[in-house]
């Protein structure tokens, strides 16, 4: 892949990784789970997914404060991975002997969408270890091989699949919740290819995910967010898979903006549209998703010249979604019944 | 407005024009129709779209094949004008001495889509002068009043706007279609704001529409194309409306790719979606939407790292349409029966 290797603060970087995926033809260079975020003795350190696939640079968070800000600033992003950037956070908090009630609600504000975030906090709050924050990383990758499992259960034979943002190792820690999905799908041999909407305004299905599949080999490309409906009606289009930031106690669910409206076209065109995400992601606390806070972010991340709105995620409302995939298993309406609670403690 | 102003070829450059838009708060900065191609004694002039809004650069086309490359290069983009310049490209050819055939071929060919180009060609066909090229581009823009008076009809008082890539001034050779419309709906007070997708890959709205809004006074935001859906669940979309590039006997209508997802969430929203265009829009000779060629361009208009496909237009079915509005007037299903015959000689 010949990607370019820059190590901020003279750490060392990332090392290439055995893949474990079967056979195929892929080749094998996908970032290890544990690379996207580690927690060492002074510093939790972030591979910064802005950059990439351009450059590989980490960049070391020193106080919680710094990891709130690399959360804020996507440094690091994906509902699930933040999470884990906030529990190594609270954990560096504790070493380094930080106020945690600060560090928590510093931590806790970081973005407002993901569900995961307080989550992961929550979980530890009471023991805020190194050992903790490693088990729950491990816990949310092992979530994402269990819900892979089950959501390609979902998947039709000589599938084209579409996905937007980036749902993949780097957003949950390692091995990814659509994306994983999508890989889990791919080695049973039911995926012909995969659609990429490039998931503007921060690209992030042109950067990560096309990154993601790329290292594993899954024949993709590569589309503007606006062909989406253009591939639904030229049939070429059999499931639509994402991610998600928080899903409600009724099943709405939100996740990037542009994934409530491909809900809708993959509605227009009797196309099934699944959801996979970890138990984390489950609020119950939510009833619907009129509870759930949309993040406003800066319109410059789309045009500096003109004025501009940019709303960083959707709600898609429960009716249009065929089912919610978590790791205990496939969910489908009414899901206010079906959703199971929120996993606790690895 | 303060934009930079570089003319190639040792051009005198496009003069600052008086806007003849009555009051509000407008800033009367609009490029004028003429400007954005025109016939000189040795070559067709076109203003160059892609550089807009940063920079003002004219290329001066010597031949009708420069012409056709500075057309399939989107140099000069927009159904209408396409058109006109192809029109001054023939009148260029003839008085060049060119084969004529030849430079009706060369020019017809330049891009698939948009059937005003050949419109225009067979207009020019036999009376291949300057003087007739003039007269269509007037007729065009002339077109283009009349429409928007009609359209404007159908915005209700304090609307929220939506609109799809440019189909403003710089696309018709003046005046403009979609944004005609919403100019003269603007004038009557009829516009709260408008929402100008930003139109990837090439971004036609966030640089052209959005600069031509700008000129007007007329209050926008640029939003990503996924936030359509967003805006419309949220209320605060009223009416869309586009412009076309080929509309089929039967109403289906070809545009920029996203405008049929456009469509669809209209529909599921419960909201008008109107396109406007001229009556040299139409093809008679397509039954439907399957006759129409959809041009498929470079990948590398999205990514160069991954592969892409890359659909430049897509097809609206026209039972997802609530009018199609023409210098005619406003038309409505059946379309088979409504929509009028092409406009022919200026």
């Amino acid at each position: 892949m010949g990607r370019g290797h820059v190590t901020a603060g003279g750490e060392a970087g990332p090392r290439p990784c055995d893949d474990d995926r079967p056979g195929r033809e892929g080749r094998a260079t996908a970032l290890l789970p544990e690379q996207i975020v580690r927690l060492e003795d002074d510093a939790v350190v972030i591979l910064d997914q802005r950059l990439l696939p351009g450059e590989t640079v980490e960049r070391r968070c020193r106080t919680s404060a710094e990891v709130a800000d690399a959360i804020a600033t996507l440094a690091v992003r994906g509902a699930p991975a933040i999470g884990i950037a906030a529990a190594y956070g609270l954990a560096l908090a504790a070493v380094q002997g930080e106020d945690l009630d600060v560090a928590y609600a510093t931590l806790a504000a970081a973005r407002p969408t993901a569900v995961n975030l307080r989550w992961a906090l929550d979980e530890m709050r009471h023991d805020p270890t190194p050992q903790r924050a490693g088990d729950l990383h491990a816990a949310e990758v092992e979530r994402c091989r269990q819900m892979a499992g089950h959501a390609a259960d979902l998947v039709p034979p000589g599938s084209s699949v579409l996905t937007h943002c980036n749902a993949g190792g780097l957003a949950t820690g390692g091995y990814g919740s659509a994306v994983g999905a999508i890989r889990a799908a791919w080695e049973r041999g039911l995926v012909e290819r995969v659609w990429v909407d490039e998931t503007r305004p921060l690209l992030q299905g042109a950067r990560l995910t096309a990154f993601e599949l790329e290292a594993l080999g899954i024949p993709q490309a590569v589309v503007v967010d606006g062909a989406a409906a253009f591939l639904m009606a030229a049939g070429d289009v059999d499931v639509v898979i994402t991610g998600a930031d928080r899903i409600a106690a009724n099943g709405d669910t939100a996740n990037k903006i542009g994934t409530y409206g491909l809900a809708v076209l993959a509605h227009h065109h009797r196309i099934p549209f699944v959801v996979v995400a970890p138990t984390s992601t489950l609020d119950p606390a939510a009833a619907s998703g009129a509870d759930i806070p949309i993040e406003e972010r800066d319109g410059a991340e789309i045009t500096a010249r003109f004025p501009a709105r940019n709303p960083a995620f959707d709600v898609t409302p429960a009716a249009l979604i065929a089912a919610i995939v978590t790791e205990v298993g496939v969910h489908r309406a009414p899901f206010a019944v079906s959703l199971p609670t929120p996993a606790r403690a690895a």
